[in-house]
């Protein structure tokens, strides 16, 4: 029923969690604390997932999608959530930019070095990547008219509240419109980026089992997050970096490893189609669904409010990288250069927020 | 000679401006007058565009093309000399470039979303319409210099003038230039937008009775605008929307109304190449002409000057839109999704100009 | 040994050399002055170009291509660095984004425009210069970084030093990474934009003199460099003009000159795809090379630092200028309408900066 494999990872997450709560209520160092958390944080996303493909063996495919997009993002969601009740507004609207901009950049450029490397010159089937890169498109442009009416002084500043409220549910109805889409049967009218999974049977858990591990992972999750954001704050401390890098660069990548891991390892694998498609729609769920989530729950939750209303320097920044993706999958074939450039690119914008 | 929809349509449209005429002289319900004057309008539009097809049967294919370019917009165009006499310059600038994010985001997206709801995934051959996106992205990079220059305090800010006029010349050149290939039998050098309309032999009126209809319904529409214009401001302030809003989406939509029809009409019937250049070129002729000749206009005739120093958050939403639809474009591909995700960008700029 | 239209160009070059020399030492007519300085430096431009096309028929394509590189920019370089030591820092910034700005527009402009009054619509393979042009984007989307981070008053604008020089060596990677791709040896890892030469070998010169020509005329444009900067100050002044005009539009095309007609000519001969790949890569070496290559330089020379922070309309231009060439190039077709519409940006552009 299980493998070897399952089991360790079983036992690694759980020795994770364990080592973290110690730390957590022994008062550890805060680097070891919060490194240690983040982590455990990655490990039980992992199982997150894990568990969310195994519930899928029982449901239709339409039905996985969606639960896969409602819990995939559920640790980063977790971790904003915490953040912005811990006051950390900077961190989490880097977080989430930095979200996009670690898939659309750095992942997106690994894949792209590593893809090169092996195989060298790869053409592409560009008909799914370029899809989610116009939706993304739109998606970035919407997500940027909250910034852009407050930064140019526009009557709408003094309104931001609503306007983000707007801008938030509008993008909902767009991810809803996306859903209905990759819910389709017809191949003709959908998305076409789940192609067909050959391993999963090989390690099919009983339903029992899959809805277990999906349950305890998310507690866990929902518990190591809060220790996540309560070490954030005295490790930037010690660190002396900027809130905005910390979670442009540190929340950013800690949030998504794992599931990064996947894009990468498919390009390696000589499926750049495959694997542009699932690092470009990890981006665009966090436009569609992360962000407008957190500004409608922030408004539920009461306390400090969080708009669409983002330092500009992420919204320029969340624009040129969407533009040059736009660029980059457009032309349907990849080189390793590419790849360096995007990677490069991804290091000055990181390097443009070291200051604090 | 005339066939009963014909007789119709004129019928109603002379219904449409007496009743205008009534209520502007009466001075009745700002809000009646100014839906009143909206409707006559449109269909006054309606009117030329088909006079215009009509006189073309008599004339070869490059002259109609120079005859519909030229009066195509010419309602449009009267609309915003009349408000701009009237002082209403923000109204002007927002009725151009909403004229624009209504085509290029609106219509394209109900059309978009019309056809891929008949048709499913709709793949098209994408030459003609990326020719347009392709110059509609040149004049918009230079329509925004003299905004950029002004918005950036460089010292052109204080030639706002010269700078304006000297753009509007250059793109009434690149208009002029682009009718110089419509005009073209060959080909190989044409924008290749004009397919065979089969339908229009069907209904041939002829050569005096196209040119009274023509003349007859532009100097209706050259009294309907003064009144349109004249119940606008009132209207505005009756329904407390901002002069912003109004432009953007009520005269924008209203002065479009009827040649947008056009394109979700073809789109439906699965001709997604050739909706598309006639929404896109809709864009198009805008920027290249409808926005330099109120410019010279203006400078004619005195009084406020209209410059292309436009509100900023105006420029960057024209910039945004013309990029997305490049790259929606550019794909040669369209699902339903994509109409829907245009719609919601328009809906969140309109949003975005609400407040006044 | 030298064909008789060698002996014609250097007799040319020495006489154009004599005479700047003689205006400069007599300190002549500024105008003068100077444009013989400026026909001079082109001239030896284009025997530097030579005399490395000849060397290279000695080395391995790969070294030739660093060669071509590291010398085909060379005076340009040299003029940059004597108008930063000579303080005029706006002519050096306006001049490397002019050059870009020159390149893809007024030169692809040029060049799209011959050869479709040519060759009517010209369809080409467009890798190559996609290619090129995302490389562009991501470049350009780097040197962006700077100016963005100082004009949106982020705490990165304290330190425009540090982070200039961060993204110049960023940058300077990216280029070396760029020479290893253009140095590989199999054509499916390299950017193949170096096609057969076939004139080349009937023009064979002799290892001795094709080094010697080099070396000359790298030593000469040196000198030339140095009287054309020292009369530029006083030319901008008696011609009224400003300090960017005259980087943006004087130095830039004056610097550009020669490879430039090399570019239309290619065009001229129905060779899209190989012309618009010369062109945009000269474009590409600029942002990738010579900028980043000037800000280091000018922190080991000390004196007023040059620094990746511009003003910010010659950045806006420069980002408009990539993404309107990333559009036009993508759709793998021309027509000459886009060459006009090309130049009239351009001149629009020029206009901005017109103003002093």
């Amino acid at each position: 029923m299980l493998k070897r494999s399952d089991i360790v990872v079983f036992s690694v997450t759980a020795l994770a969690v364990a080592v973290a709560a110690v730390l957590q209520f022994t008062g550890g160092n805060d680097i070891l604390r919060f490194v240690v958390a983040a982590v455990a944080l990655s490990l039980l996303a992992m199982n997150v997932s894990t568990g969310t493909e195994q519930v899928g063996n029982y449901l239709s495919s339409g039905a996985t999608g969606v639960l896969q997009a409602a819990l995939g993002n559920l640790p980063e969601l977790l971790v904003c959530a915490f953040s912005l009740r811990a006051g950390l507004i900077e961190v989490v609207q880097a977080a989430l930019i930095g979200s996009i901009l670690a898939n659309s950049l750095l992942v997106l450029g690994v894949a792209i070095l590593v893809g090169g490397i092996k195989h060298g010159r790869m053409r592409f089937d560009a008909e799914s990547p370029r899809m989610i890169v116009s939706l993304m498109m739109v998606a970035v442009a919407a997500l940027a008219f909250p910034t852009l009416a407050a930064e140019l002084h526009t009557p709408a500043a003094n309104h931001e509240d609503a306007l983000s409220a707007a801008c938030a549910i509008l993008l909902l109805v767009m991810f809803v419109a996306s859903l209905r889409f990759t819910l389709s049967a017809d191949p003709e009218r959908s998305l076409r980026h789940a192609p067909p999974k050959p391993d999963v049977t090989a390690q099919h858990w009983p339903l029992w089992l899959a809805i277990t591990v999906l349950v305890i992972a998310s507690l866990a999750a929902a518990l190591v997050s809060e220790w996540f954001v309560s070490a954030l704050e005295p490790a930037i401390h010690t660190l002396g970096i900027s809130q905005a890098f910390a979670g442009i660069v540190i929340v950013a990548i800690a949030g998504n490893a794992v599931e990064n891991v996947a894009g990468i390892r498919l390009m390696a694998k000589n499926r750049p189609d495959y694997a542009m498609s699932v690092i470009l729609s990890s981006s665009l769920l966090i436009a569609l669904v992360v962000c407008p989530a957190l500004v409608l729950l922030s408004f539920a939750l009461g306390g400090a409010a969080f708009t669409l209303v983002m330092p500009p320097l992420l919204i320029a920044a969340l624009l040129l990288t969407t533009l040059t993706s736009a660029i980059i999958v457009n032309d349907g074939e990849t080189i390793w250069l590419e790849g360096i450039a995007l990677i490069g690119l991804y290091c000055i914008i990181a390097a443009s927020f070291w200051w604090g």
